[in-house]
């Protein structure tokens, strides 16, 4: 798979150690041959578990069963175990059956309570997963669990990713830091993406699913790559309370936001046949939430995504995509523009605007939109890419 | 422009004469050089006038004129002008101003009240549509009405379409006539599509309103091409009342709803790229409702409509659309089929499917998606086409 042209300069960071983690990946050959589909991560006792998980209603086995054991009791050590390549998704019984096989065998490996072990799955939808392709590595996952594998955990859950997807952070001495997979079947309730953050913060279980509850609406909730939502999207957030406990929480939301935000960019700038990198800032809407549902619109419009692509800025479309939306606007009100170039206000074309340079603006790689309804103080930001012939490419041959 | 694989295969068909009312169409240079792009059709006095519109909170001007003159004095003739090219859509003031000054030259050139003439404007957004193009030719246009222009003029209102659509009906000695453009853009709420239908019926005006905006729901809100919905979408209605009065209501409605149905059908089979035209059929839903929601999700998901151009049988993004549809469903009761096969039943795989045997239905072009929710009577059917990369051609180069 050719490097999205949209990846990070700067490559896959360089994660941090989070003291009380350990990370594993081995070639399981779940479906993929010669690449790592299975990764490991190892708990310390006492981790506070949190997550976010898809709001579908044909949610996988796997995302039904993580649910449950969130906010259980934080005692003993815990593990996350993720493979690529199948979503163990629409499987019936025999998926719950496979959650189940995979969390005993985890659970007497590495001697933790089954309550304890959190599983995702990635891939085709509909085929049964068999069990052993996992349980028969365990043991040789154990073995090499190790506080710098972050990057080899990383790179095993992805699918159609062009790139692994990592970021990190520090504030006042703890230390976040994260990795993601997903470029397909993105939109709000977070799509086909598996996201896993760990800090060595102290922080209590409640408060820390407060917060990334909180961050996710901020940020993952506001990607979208194609408007399809997965079965199994899921982000767990490990806290394993061996550095400092968390005082300043302001802080510790803006490092976690960081991090977050970084990661569902990046998901977006590896989103599938994407090569330009569009933000979409809707202002002046009567809410908040009315703001999102514009934005969203415009995001998952496909002609206005295929004009992105085509380097046409065709604002005609953002007009047609606002007024679909569902949200009151007043079209002799609206306002748009691309980058800081003013295309139209209140209702038509501004005198300053000429196509000449809304063309040039559109050569760019990374994109702004933005909206101003003009009729209250409602906002939203959200993050998409264009559409274009790869996307069709991959999705035509690919079986996901 | 190559025409559609999914035309019909008899060509545009020999629409009868209607009593009442004649056509005409001319090159008039709106936008497009060397070909039609403007028809009028002239409406005996007595006729009346029905319409439904988009329902989109940036309307153009045409509509929400024509909107304002729905339901009026129906006693002197009346008159629909539309013209392709440039949808006077989002053109503040100025495009008030051209519809009055368009709506006034008609008036004047045929004699006939202002408010019982009804504009349409299809194609770009954004642009200035100066009237003079259009109203210098009204008199030409006025010489050449005819009862037998109704093929010129369907071709006159066409934009990226690659056939003119035509459907016509008989019931009870009356006769229904009709045509319409659209291929892009197309989603419920009527997208970016004119329909114009004409019977020589005597109904009140009232009455067919009744009639025309319950069958819509049923017909142009069921089809979707790329889930956009268009400023512009006009469907007008004319009976003149030169044939035999309604009196079996249920024939009648029988009668318009079988044109008005093959007319949205043409539109889908003219869908921006489309290879593949797609039933989708809903069943077991708790509602109605509930059931066109699901049935709209798989219409519009990108990943269905690419596995279909790709002739996967990738019923697993099927199950995914079901997921995000926000419908009540619960995975382990989901029946799935592939026109007859059936794919999937109680939450999984059907013992009895074949991969091979879906592979070989994909590769048909006119193809049924079945879905059973088992919760309930609700059902819906709507009607979409696949998403190949010449949808990404059409919309990354053509302005619209």
């Amino acid at each position: 798979m050719t490097l999205s042209p949209l990846a990070p300069k700067g490559g896959f960071p360089d994660l941090p150690v989070i003291e009380g983690v350990t990370f594993a990946a081995i070639a399981a050959g779940v479906r993929y041959q010669g690449r790592d589909d299975v990764m490991l991560a190892h708990l310390c006792a006492g981790t506070a578990v949190a997550g976010v998980f898809t709001r579908s209603a044909t949610r996988a086995a796997p995302v039904l069963d993580c649910e449950a054991k969130l906010g259980g009791d934080t005692s003993e050590a815990a593990a996350f175990v993720v493979n690529s390549g199948n979503a163990n998704a629409f499987t019936g019984g025999r998926g719950t059956a496979t959650v189940e096989a995979v969390t005993a065998s985890v659970s007497q490996v590495l001697n933790i309570p089954q309550t304890r072990v959190f599983t995702s799955s990635t891939g085709v939808i509909g085929e049964p997963l068999d069990p052993a392709r996992i349980t028969n590595k365990l043991s040789e996952l154990k073995a090499g669990l190790s506080a710098n594998e972050a990057n080899r955990a990383a790179r095993a859950i992805m699918t159609t990713d062009t790139f692994p997807k990592g970021a990190f952070a520090t504030v006042d001495g703890i230390t976040i830091s994260g990795f993601a997979k997903g470029s397909g079947m993105i939109a709000p309730d977070m799509a086909t993406m598996l996201v896993y953050i760990f800090t060595d913060a102290k922080i209590a279980q409640p408060r820390l699913q407060k917060i990334l509850s909180h961050l996710t609406d901020k940020t993952f909730n506001c990607i979208t790559v194609d408007s399809d939502t997965s079965t199994s999207d899921t982000l767990l957030m490990a806290a394993t309370g061996k550095g400092p406990e968390v005082t300043d929480e302001a802080a510790f939301e803006a490092a976690l936001h960081g991090v977050m935000l970084d990661l569902a960019h990046q998901v977006v700038r590896d989103g599938e046949g994407a090569t330009k990198f569009v933000e979409v800032a809707v202002t002046g809407a009567i809410s908040d939430s009315d703001a999102h549902l514009v934005a969203m619109a415009i995001a998952n419009s496909p002609l206005v995504k295929t004009a992105i692509a085509g380097e046409d800025p065709n604002w005609g479309r953002v007009v047609m995509a606002v007024g679909k939306s569902g949200a009151a606007a007043d079209r002799d009100l609206l306002s748009i523009s691309f980058g800081d170039i003013l295309v139209a206000e209140k209702g038509w074309v501004s005198p300053s605007y000429t196509e000449e340079a809304g063309a040039t603006y559109m050569k760019g790689d990374s994109l702004k939109v933005g909206v101003d309804l003009g009729i209250g103080t409602g906002v939203a930001t959200v993050w998409t890419c264009d559409l274009t012939h790869r996307y069709i490419e991959i999705n035509a041959d690919y079986r996901s």
